[in-house]
């Protein structure tokens, strides 16, 4: 840990955040331009967040496989606006075994190809219909701007590929993910999202239809936290992905793709996190609880550990650490924490086992009023319900936050101002032209168009136009 | 499934290898040269063994991180055995977003490189060691001949990577990890190995000292089915990996590193299949238990599905899957489950019902032998039991197996004969001549120095010198 300050949010929020990451020993720079290391610690909270989607992933029928990691060039050109819209992102391998490749070879920025043309081999019939297929893994764009966990030239994500016999089973399968994702930010991240559907403009390169989770992050920018993609006959089309249905007749599948991605490890710093450091919610993080043993003398220690090793072991449901270093002070140990985003920190000192008691501090409540002391009696159940009063507040406070950083701006002018400090809700009449003009006006785009709409209609913010459906503008990660 | 025949392992190992992995749907060829995809019930078998290595690594006090795909060209020369070791077998990145890029990169073929780049970066002092990361991925060696699991371009696996402040906690580190590996491939896989150190002429590219644990395959052949790695200071001052000692004294670090990949799933198939396909070991098995419901009529359907309901949710403790097709007969699904080598299989039928029983199929004793009824009270324990039983009996046939094909030949003439049908193990002097003679003429390497010696000392099988140590011979995968 830095003993410089960190900077404020308000100070500088793109400095707070790579602060932040770095001195928690989330994430370091990699010497590759753009790609970053993610440290234990960070990889930590990756493992919770892919269990808990692993398991929800399972519980609704999926499977996990694995696909090559090198593309050839020739698939990715099969589906026209898919190959538009990745290959100015592409890393091509030209060289193998020290022989120039008679054709590149790409690494995967996703996978729509190469698991199209597998599902093409493995697909006969109806029979084998639904195919549910999801793959963890890691993928390789190219970009130009990169930020530690939000946009790296290699992330870490899963890629779920579904095929289907008809259009209704892909659309359901869509929302079904969609929902999944909506579940898991908010039950488990504490991470409030609105899932809506992309506008055409911002759909993924291939879709007939993208949904996505959208989440306003410290600064009210907003962050697309997951996506789900309706391909349509797209994929199934390009890469002849048939089966015969039961008339025996052969028919084109429906495809859906979904994915997630370690982006979501930046939304958790960014709608939590605080001028002290990280705020873990505690489902995910990898140490729930801190304990650390106060002492100034061996009499004491003697007093004092017999007791955090009792406490230990009665805390073992939960994801604990004992701080038991030596070298530094109690003080230093609680900022450690604190910037580390521990949800709960426990400390037992020699007063403490006189009196039966432990001194417990929350870390979404920093200074007096996240303390309190607690008996030692029936501890694991006092911890349980700390931990989910936490989550509970996390959620509430960063709801609360987003909902008073959306307006309904009541014309062009005033969402011009509301997006530079928030989200505008606003009646869009759906053209690419009204679009384009505000996001090169205000750099705010559409975020999605949330499945729940107020109903009835209204006119477009910007052409004034009848517009059926309102949308989220916002400045974007 | 195919309805073709599998060959048996007698006419063909190869190719009985081969089709098991294609008709169980464990593996398929990618579209490109060399590379597999690793089909549902395949990645679930290695999700299996992730897990059991993982809890094994996070026991003995290690944590996983994530280290970048791509490394740039000039790391991998800063060791000079390292890099003639691995350039043979690189993909190469030469275009990133359209542009040629200054500095290649390659696609690791394993990390030492970057990870030492970064520990030199993160440790300051005797304080931050040791460090004990493990990383699971996915690599790429650029191979000329590949057969699917045991030599792909593309493979999965885990690879540790520690940091010490001695030369003693790095070797015991090495031994820890070869010890953890041998649990693992014993305690779990059923597969009898033998630990040992690896000669001169076969240790990794850059290592002090390798160790590995070498299994039989059915048809006599040895495989390396995991490796243990004494880097020794080679790597730490190739990249500057130093330390304060607690003199203040700037030191080299001792580092190691460990692997262990998809080949053991090779590995799992070739020790315990037979001529009916896979056996999979009950531990690690996707499916520990199948349901077969056997009727005729619906009447019979009525009697026996809430049976089958009822076995299943007792049963819940195990990975269980009831197959209720109902477009194929019971006698192909009992072929289609020994194919896929499901441990044990549960007929219930009509008759059962009535007498309250339940007809039991052993997969590693196929006909009469491994049939047997059982109550249907208790049912868990019972299982268990199979399971555990069938586990030691998988250990034993393969232990037997192996120890008839190890042969303690009298002179290099018999030496000749023996490794065409099995294992020699005999006198080494140690010299790379005589290795490599003995390579030459006979096809058969060292496979490892046991750890386990004889004692004592004797002549070596080819020149006669003195040697100290037995080694095992054998043509391997």
């Amino acid at each position: 840990m830095s003993d410089e300050k960190l900077p404020t949010r308000t100070e500088n929020y793109s400095e707070w955040y790579n602060q932040v990451i770095l001195r928690a020993e989330m994430a370091d720079y990699a010497p590759v331009r753009g790609c970053m290391v993610v440290r234990p610690y960070g990889w930590a909270l990756w493992e919770n967040i892919q269990a808990s989607l692993d398991r929800r992933f399972k519980a609704t029928g999926h499977v996990n496989a694995a696909f090559p990691l090198l593309i050839p060039m020739s698939f990715l050109e099969k589906e026209k606006e898919h190959v538009e819209g990745f290959s100015p992102e592409l890393a091509v391998v030209t060289i193998g075994g020290g022989e120039k490749l008679e054709e590149p070879l790409v690494i995967r920025p996703t996978s729509e190809t190469i698991i199209g043309h597998m599902y093409s081999k493995w697909i006969r019939s109806y029979r084998d219909l639904p195919i549910l297929i999801n793959q963890w893994g890691n993928v390789v764009r190219w970009e130009l701007r990169t930020r530690l966990f939000l946009r790296t030239l290699e992330f870490y994500w899963q890629e779920g590929h579904t095929a289907h016999a008809t259009a209704e089973e892909a659309e359901e399968e869509t929302l079904r993910m969609l929902n999944v994702y909506t579940r898991f930010a908010v039950d488990d991240a504490a991470v409030p999202v609105v899932p809506g559907r992309k506008s055409s403009a911002e759909k993924f390169a291939g879709a007939a239809r993208s949904y996505s989770i959208e989440a306003m992050m410290g600064d009210t920018r907003a962050l697309q936290a997951g996506t789900s993609h309706n391909l349509g006959q797209n994929f199934a089309k390009a890469f002849e992905i048939r089966y015969l249905d039961a008339q025996n007749e052969l028919q084109y599948c429906w495809t859906t793709s979904w994915g997630f991605s370690t982006r979501f490890v930046g939304a958790i710093i960014m709608t939590h996190g605080d001028d002290q450091g990280l705020v873990l919610p505690p489902k995910l993080a990898p140490i729930q609880v801190v304990i650390v043993p106060i002492f100034r003398s061996d009499a004491e220690k003697a007093l004092v550990m017999p007791v955090v090793e009792r406490v230990r072991q009665e805390l073992s449901p939960f994801r604990i650490h004992v701080d038991d270093r030596t070298e530094v002070t109690p003080g230093f140990k609680f900022n450690d924490w604190e910037l580390r985003g521990v949800p709960l920190r426990i400390e037992i000192g020699p007063k403490d086992v006189e009196k039966g008691t432990l001194a417990v501090a929350r870390r979404d409540m920093p200074g007096k009023a996240g303390k309190s002391f607690i008996t030692q009696d029936q501890l694991a159940g006092q911890v349980a319900e700390f931990l989910s009063d936490i989550h509970a507040s996390l959620f509430d406070k960063a709801r609360t936050f987003r909902d008073e950083h959306i307006f309904d701006p009541k014309d062009y002018e005033e969402l011009k101002e509301v997006v530079k400090q928030g989200w505008a809700f606003s009646w869009w009449c759906g053209s690419a032209e009204c679009e384009t003009k505000i996001k090169e006006e205000t750099k705010a785009t559409t975020r999605c168009i949330p499945l729940e709409q107020p109903g009835g209609t209204g006119k477009c913010i910007y052409c004034g136009q009848p517009a059926s459906e309102k949308v989220y503008f916002s400045r974007a990660y």
